[in-house]
């Protein structure tokens, strides 16, 4: 039996929070239920934030709320995981009220990123990380933790590995069952991914760390493909290469969920995800971000073999 | 001292033969020149085959000729290597005309792909190239080959790796330096590539190997990762990315230059290549082929501190 890896989508929210075209909570829930039908199994649906803040994710209660009461009506798998993200215990109170089953909190790495992208310190997000964790264990919801600028800070440069070990290791004890560890600003090399993994498996297990890649330099499979090796088997990527910037419309996102998938197939890794349906996705959601998504797969497809006798020369 | 990477250049050919808009000779060789300043020691400047079917590279011999004559005025570094594509006796015959120093000769290792791109069978195409290998030692040119769909043919799906093996050992016999390992249709994946690598390395040292990914999967810096650790020193990649099929505007060519030299200096090899050189002339470039280029790295720049107070929230 191949291996499994566990392909956890964030399109939905870390994707479509990062595009300039705004989606409907029931479109977003179109897209939900397509990426469910085509096998993923790990999605975050969405981001108890602030609307004035981030707009895209205006609505996010209603989708928590709809695929709840789908999957109480046997209507989605029940090995369908979703998640949404929850910044505070404010947000986590509209999560509770939105039926989430899991929920997904963050920090950074680097401290001027953090007061930059959430106003307080790390120490200060640690705080509002506990209050959400220990409010998710009272009511038996998992959660899932981010740790940004892992790789590389837009505003420090290099980020002490140190640091992201302790913080790592910071995040599971107060009730993680998973530490997503993001290059955000995409600036990671696949040596600096080995490093870095080295140093966090001599005090924690492999199976409790994902990996969250931007594609934004072209590194981000050739990182997928050393952590791999490095025994990693949990990636966050995102339908269509979604997000990135959306002031700078040729930077790039998560990589893409089917370019992803693609290379593990290829490679005789399993994902229960059905590759083409994938690609179906992708160019309905192009249709409705109004622009071509950044996956490679999306405009190169599925490799066919061409007909010898109707190829023009 | 780091570990020093060969980068062999192929834009001004297999770069820009794939690209709709054409441009003027004077213009490659500016290209050129600009290349050459950024510290690239290894350009294929263009290939002496039928204007009529590979437009453009029309005026190569001109390229060859100014080239040449640059070099002898000693206005070219000593150590840079300038190669041109021949597919024959007569391409060889217009190419001494224009003090060529090295010819690269190129065959497919599928069949139905040799028929389709040159009209004849793989045995006939390794008598075109003995021929020319021939010539190009009588003249003392140094001579390269390519062998193509190695990784995947159009036509015939899975190519035999046995083949792959067996044509390149036949092309050094032939005379060839280096053999060139072409995923011509971007298919490849790294499981494959340490597949392959593993059985030519049994009968041929990887030093007369280079990588020719293209990056139509996004699948291109994680099969250089594999390369790498499978001890492989030589890689092709175009400039910008350029290339691709001119009819596929998504589908991309040749792996970027400036993505390729970006990942190898962050792991800590040398190329000999000034980054932020390859960013200037892929902006360059893109105004003359009217068209943003795939490279991630033209796109998103060298990473940089910005300043915290500017940051707009």
């Amino acid at each position: 039996m191949s291996k499994k890896i566990r392909i956890y989508e964030v399109g939905p929210r870390d994707g479509l929070q990062n595009e300039v075209v705004r989606l409907t909570p029931n479109l977003r829930i179109q897209f939900i239920k397509k990426l469910i039908a085509s096998g993923v199994r790990h999605i975050e649906t969405g981001a108890f934030v602030s609307e004035k803040w981030v707009p895209q994710m205006a609505g996010s209660a209603k989708i928590s709320k709809k695929m709840a009461s789908l999957k109480a009506q046997g209507n989605i798998p029940k090995d369908v995981k979703l998640c949404a993200l929850v910044p505070n215990s404010y947000g986590m109170k509209l999560a509770l009220a939105s039926d989430v089953e899991e929920v997904a909190v963050f920090g950074a790495a680097s401290e001027s990123f953090s007061k930059m992208n959430i106003n307080c310190s790390i120490d200060e997000s640690l705080e509002r990380f506990k209050q959400v964790a220990d409010e998710a264990k009272k009511n038996k919801i998992r959660v899932r933790a981010y740790l940004s600028t892992v790789f590389g800070c837009p505003f420090e440069g290099e980020v002490s590995e140190a640091k992201v070990v302790k913080l790592t290791e910071k995040m599971l004890e107060l009730g993680a069952y998973e530490v997503s560890l993001g290059d955000t600003i995409g600036v990671a090399d696949p040596k600096q991914v080995e490093r870095i993994l080295k140093k966090i498996e001599k005090r924690i297990s492999l199976k409790k760390i994902a990996m969250h890649f931007h594609d934004t330099r072209g590194t981000g499979l050739a990182n997928v493909i050393m952590s791999l090796q490095m025994g990693i088997t949990s990636f966050d990527s995102s339908l269509g290469g979604l997000g990135g910037c959306p002031y700078a419309p040729a930077a790039t996102g998560n990589i893409a969920t089917e370019d992803l998938v693609y290379t593990l197939h290829r490679m005789g890794y399993s994902t229960g995800i059905e590759l083409s349906e994938l690609i179906k996705i992708n160019h309905w959601m192009a249709k409705h971000v109004k622009r071509s998504l950044p996956s490679k797969l999306g405009a190169a497809g599925i490799p066919k073999r061409v007909p010898v006798k109707k190829r023009k020369l």
